[in-house]
């Protein structure tokens, strides 16, 4: 692979060009794309248009680039987001009607909790966004059920790094978090009041797959609204997505085959 | 951009190498992916490892690769693929859970339909498969509907060009498929029967934006099952749709900036 002088690779140089595109960044000047990427204005002009002559990016009628459907499409068709999302999607429409709140199904990535899909409550459009968005593990209540199902080596490793506090509630002591994770592993879920705005709590379950916890799936309420009912919905909803999952392997395996 | 002796760009080896995976292939060994993306072994080898070291790619406990997590995300993050699928999702879940089919989204992608969403119908499982698939404009109700509204060069392009014939109603005839255009357009959807499988029939309907036709929410019936009522439920699905997507842009541009 061909490094450039400052060492990084083609490859390195294409990732932070993807990454300046985000909900608030679909459609970038090669000029801005160099910018935010942090590469010169001619390798970031060049390399926008070797990527949209690949269609890994698009060109609009103004010469702004924009994520290609081919990229889409290549990032998608063979990824296990896919298969997960796809045996969630279901169950997760039922926890969203029963609830009427947000859903989403998170997955373990970096230390962090990635979130494949999130179904919005019809009068909350702007949640949208955050497809494909991130949250710290201890600090959101997918995160807490990821990590108490962690390595102990990623355990440790979340432990000794700073624990942001994204609002007053937030768990930011170790100690703290370690005596969390353990009533996560006790109760089979877990409860994040106030851990990411005053005004809202995180519950999240477990999905397993083939006995490893693969997947968390939570909603959002309102502060005081968490109850049994709620957990017992999500409970339901993962035993579902588990069926599916156990299901959709042997499907995989014989469909167009 | 460094190009090899063979003249393609380091970019155009990438998109082949992704271009290997699929839902019947997601976890490969770097022999296969050097094999089914035409690159000599040892080539393959490096840019897998290479992929692996930037997270495009991931590596399983036997030495397998897959599409990673951090590829989904960047392509999905910024992508117009996912504020379609967004605007578009509870409105198809309405037409799922009234007509009980296979219900799809497409988009026009050269000259061929690609599906961004499809919800399969709970005894279906295997169509999950599909996602982020293709089919030809000349032989889907979806590509029918993409086709009538394209660009003129679009339309003669397709009919120049060798009308494959994917069941024994396809129509593979450009005189035929001039006049079908025709009525799709007079129609204001597309019936499309036994053009893929003898057993069933595609109906769609266009999803519009600002003016344009962006995109084709379809069915899939059994054949001789289509009637007004499907199609007025997908009349009112894609007019919801396009509410959603004129009030999303005001959204995405007012949140979190």
């Amino acid at each position: 692979m061909a490094n450039s002088r400052s060492g990084d690779s083609v490859i390195d140089r294409i990732v932070r060009v993807l990454a300046t595109f985000d909900a608030e960044h679909t459609e970038q000047t090669p000029t801005d794309i160099s910018r935010r990427a942090g590469l010169p204005a001619s390798t970031g002009h060049r390399l926008v248009g070797d990527l949209v002559r690949s269609g890994v990016l698009e060109r609009d009628e103004e010469g702004r680039a924009r994520v290609g459907m081919r990229l889409w499409e290549l990032a998608t068709r063979g990824s296990m987001a896919l298969g997960l999302r796809q045996a969630a999607l279901p169950a997760m429409g039922r926890v969203q009607a029963a609830v009427r709140q947000h859903t989403q199904l998170g997955v373990l990535d970096g230390d962090q909790v990635l979130f494949l899909e999130r179904l919005s409550h019809p009068d909350a459009g702007a949640n949208i966004t955050r497809i494909a968005g991130r949250l710290p593990l201890h600090a959101s209540s997918s995160g807490l059920v990821l990590l108490a199902a962690a390595p102990a080596a990623v355990v440790e490793r979340v432990l000794a790094a700073p624990l942001e506090r994204l609002a007053a509630e937030t768990i930011d002591d170790p100690g703290a978090l370690r005596r969390k994770l353990a009533e996560v592993r006790r109760l089979g879920y877990a409860v994040a009041p106030g851990s990411i705005e005053a005004v809202s709590t995180g519950v999240a379950v477990p999905i397993r797959d083939r006995g490893s916890v693969v997947a968390a799936l939570g909603v959002v309420l309102p502060r005081g609204e968490e109850n049994d009912r709620v957990v017992a919905a999500l409970r339901d909803a993962a035993a579902e997505i588990e069926l599916s999952l156990a299901r959709s392997s042997t499907i995989l395996a014989t469909f167009e085959s």
